[in-house]
């Protein structure tokens, strides 16, 4: 049988399931660890990738993005989506899945979902962007938004940063007795706050995870204090905003990935020549974070492609390391890959429409 | 159990083997003629399309591209390679899969193969385009390149236009070989030729479809003939051509969407501002295509995502229909969406990095 010499590319799938089952097994901080490990180390090798702002597709209610990166080994993609309204209909705001292919051959290693694992990542590069930026001794923290991410920002500033007390605001209260439930083992030491101003008075960090698609000012300049670190999530998409301009104007802004970031980050509020400092210049120390302790710095975080890349290196060495997942066939197996005809093998094909 | 009411998004997973069945079921050329089908109506609503240049990462040995697209209700896109050494490790040069998802929600709807449907679809894309730039007396049809694409064009040829004859020519005759075991039962008269010169010879229609990722002239301007119509399907990224610059510039040229075919198709060897018409325009009776039979016109084709579009709509109806393909968990269920780490409902989940 020629078929049985056939050359199969297998590609490992990782359900949401299995992702579950992974972070179950190794735990929610181990994996922001290991996440942020790969993010720090591959921002280190900024220069290696190639790298493009996202592409993304606006509807009325939302927006479908495709985050593509490579290096000269492995290219990697995320599908992700953004619609507050789908909380409304059962369904998460944010939904996500990706691929890391090998560069040489264009074949896909590995599809994995990426809901759970984005809000794996996006703590992580939080976490890591905080380890440059904050106070090393900061120990406080108002989490500003307490839906599908906060738990996990909470977690990786613990893990991280050695964060002890978080203060939590939502709009949504529900939202804060879920999150007051589900970190309740924590160890960490959790206050509910009725207002952003009661929350963020004397913090050491303020973390904005918030999901309208609107120009909102969740945070107001007479609220920020001189030594603070903001870590502005939330805004992340062109009239998506979360900061009061002046707040940006008088801090000192660190961005992912300049191109991408003054279409939608924060900084969208700013002039095209407003001054940024990208992370990996920090991290590599070819530029200062922080240079006194009475800075106010400012994450304007919107996600960057490589945070997935690293993010899916994980996932890749982790799978196979606990043996989860399963070998899919998304590609054909041909025995001669100039004859893709004869995977039909079955003469019922050649059959004329009807 | 507060599970049972979670929302679960179903995608449905079509894989290679699975795609073979359902062409094999419906037969090649209906297969074909159903996606053209599509691809005809959906060109013919241009203008309800979010449309942008595919996206590309480019290595040493070759380029893999994300393709996305979307109307008000429907969004797709489509993973490609192109590396032409592939065919030495006894990999395809093409490899493809990809999405169609809900606009409303984000949510995918269809992860579907596409190696053997991008044969399928670009098939369909060069008849369409033919049907409507060709004479309509065509009935011989030159094959240069009988690689895995091949095929999938004579068919294509044979249904949607009628051709009789298909002369064959290929460097590696292995290849020419193959295609006429694969295509000794299809009713198509086929003659192998030795050189492309033999092949085009009083042809009416010369389709190209190399793979060498350099600007080659397959077709040189003395080979052109009065009345001809070309069908160039290979030249499909930067610095990868089939057609001596003389043919383009004497042909009338028509292209699926401007902007990406500037970069990537044969016009990349002309000016700027050198005159194309858009297949859409054509379908809808806004332009000519060819206006008397000594005209020469040129499909430069380069695959555009509304072609993929088009043939994720047909897979999508054809599996359900069918009973093909199986629904995957690739989103997490999640019984509150704001509760993303209750997918997680796991203790062990909380436990602390080692």
């Amino acid at each position: 049988m020629i078929r049985n010499i056939a050359t199969q590319v297998s590609t490992l799938y990782v359900s949401a399931p299995e992702m579950a089952q992974l972070v179950a097994s190794n735990g929610v901080t181990a994996c922001i660890a290991g996440i942020a490990d790969n993010i720090h180390a591959d921002f280190l090798r900024w220069s290696d990738f190639d790298k493009t702002a996202r592409v993304a597709n606006h509807s009325r209610d939302g927006v479908i993005e495709l985050m593509p990166i490579a290096d000269d080994k492995r290219y990697s993609f995320k599908y992700v989506n953004g619609h507050p309204r789908n909380t409304a209909l059962g369904l998460s705001t944010v939904m996500a899945f990706g691929v890391l292919a090998d560069v040489d051959t264009g074949a896909p290693l590995l599809l994995s979902e990426l809901t759970l694992t984005t809000a794996l990542r996006t703590a992580a590069t939080s976490a890591v962007a905080a380890r440059a930026l904050a106070r090393a001794d900061s120990r406080v923290m108002a989490l500003i938004g307490n839906g599908a991410q906060s738990e996990f920002q909470a977690l990786a500033f613990q893990q991280l940063l050695a964060i002890e007390e978080i203060r939590l605001f939502d709009v949504d209260t529900a939202a804060t007795a879920k999150l007051l439930v589900n970190l309740r083992d924590s160890g960490l030491r959790l206050k509910v706050c009725h207002s952003v101003a009661e929350a963020v008075r004397g913090a050491d960090i303020i973390t904005t995870v918030t999901a309208d698609k609107t120009c909102a000012t969740i945070l107001k300049p007479e609220m920020i204090e001189p030594g603070m670190h903001l870590n502005a999530v939330g805004g992340d998409c062109p009239g998506k905003t979360e900061l009061h301009a002046q707040i940006v104007r008088d801090a000192k802004v660190f961005v992912e990935y300049t191109p991408q970031s003054r279409v939608e980050g924060e900084i969208q509020q700013m002039p095209a020549d407003f001054p940024v400092t990208e992370l990996w210049l920090v991290f590599s120390g070819v530029r200062a974070g922080r240079t006194q302790a009475s800075d106010v710095t400012l994450f304007d975080s919107v996600g960057f492609a490589l945070e997935d890349f690293s993010a899916l290196r994980y996932v890749y060495d982790q799978a196979n390391k606990l043996h989860l997942g399963q070998a899919i066939e998304l590609i054909p197996a041909t025995a001669d890959p100039k004859n893709l005809f004869g995977v039909l093998h079955n003469k019922a094909a050649l059959r004329l429409a009807a």
